[in-house]
């Protein structure tokens, strides 16, 4: 046994968990044809999660007070939506759009692997996305986590320090006996610098289809994996 | 349909959910016998269980800084062996003996119930109990909560009004739309007073056999059931 096995794993969700992409696009598509709406939605759902993380600097850098996900989602559509010049959305049509992010698809093996991770470790969630979308998320995919952690609870967003000591400081863990599990290299590496041992997971459909190669990253991880249940079985379970 | 339907279910745990003292009594009972202890384990969890309140008070009117639930646990398990004359436990055994609300049992109807009631509503723990407990505590006895939400994400023990406004705030609801599950009438009255729906549960053997017979509450609440199970059929789940 080695003297500070891994206790808990912290997932990172958007691309890592949950395939956003090609889940905006179909929602997309129902609703282009519902409101008579031509565009490309590969390029809308694009154009939506490319101002995500400008919207969190606005967080971070103090621009904006702290905003929930949800309402940064609602503000990043309205500026989509314009870019699209699409005008014909009622507010309540927007509204459930907008919710698209707490109805995303888990990649196939997600359900499986966190069930089989589940069974030797606490698994949560390590998110930008706020409480009640990882819930409404894992409640519609059945993602079976331990408990949902989001940077809600702590006001900042990722890669604020705050975010990732949240798992071991409620836990009464050393960092070192949680794991981040993520497929963006700078999540891991940020996760690293605060003591989290780390595991990158390859999505290479994240931005879609036409990436099917694994790429390897960049740096060394504790552990690589082509997904969550080559994950699980890395980790004996 | 009514105009504001519940969405969401909030539920006190211990006493509510899972069944404190006899899980206490059954662990005192071993840790008896392995090391030759000879007391009456219902009166040490009794005892135990009595100084509950008044640690947390300690912290509500400022006498402790923030203190969770785990750590209050063990205050009050030192104070408790004191109390019993037991010198003969090591920092581990107290250490483990502490984390028996980790371990706590669930009543029989408990995970049918709940089961019932998530195909419906958002479940969740609203407990004065931390985190890990109540994580630790749902993995231990299979209870399937959507998201575990506790006094500490708020840093105020029950009945402050941030722990049941916490649920509302997280999901974006009307605080009518969250009803709170609980066998203690303070807890609903609290609850009530912020807005929250209400949902009395007997628990009759919270406090131990002999009494059996039960009592009806002394208010009216939306709803009083005589299980989990009773509550999602009046419920409709």
């Amino acid at each position: 046994m080695e003297p500070c096995p891994i206790k808990m794993l912290a997932f990172d969700v958007f691309g890592t968990v949950v395939d956003w992409r090609s889940s905006v696009i179909a929602e997309g598509e129902e609703l282009g044809k519902t409101k008579s709406i031509n565009i490309d939605w590969a390029a809308f759902a694009d154009a939506w999660r490319a101002i995500y993380r400008p919207y969190m600097d606005k967080v971070q850098n103090g621009e904006l007070r702290w905003t929930k996900l949800d309402d940064l989602h609602r503000m990043m559509l309205a500026e989509t939506l314009k870019k699209f010049d699409i005008q014909t959305l009622s507010d309540d049509e927007k509204e459930h759009f907008n919710r698209v992010w707490h109805r995303l698809k888990p990649w196939p093996d997600s359900v499986p692997g966190l069930q089989r991770l589940k069974s030797r470790f606490v698994i949560t969630t390590l998110s930008n996305g706020n409480v009640s979308l990882l819930t409404n998320m894992a409640k519609h995919a059945g993602l079976p986590w331990d408990c949902i952690l989001s940077a809600e609870n702590v006001h900042r967003y990722k890669p604020a320090p705050e975010v990732y000591l949240l798992a071991p400081q409620l836990f009464d863990l050393k960092p070192e006996q949680v794991m981040m599990v993520a497929t963006h290299e700078h999540d891991l590496k940020a996760a690293r610098k605060h003591g989290l041992r780390t595991a990158f997971v390859h999505r290479p459909l994240e931005h879609g289809p036409g990436k099917k190669s694994e790429i390897a990253p960049t740096e060394p991880y504790d552990f690589v994996a082509k997904d969550f249940c080559d994950l699980a079985q890395q980790l004996g379970t």
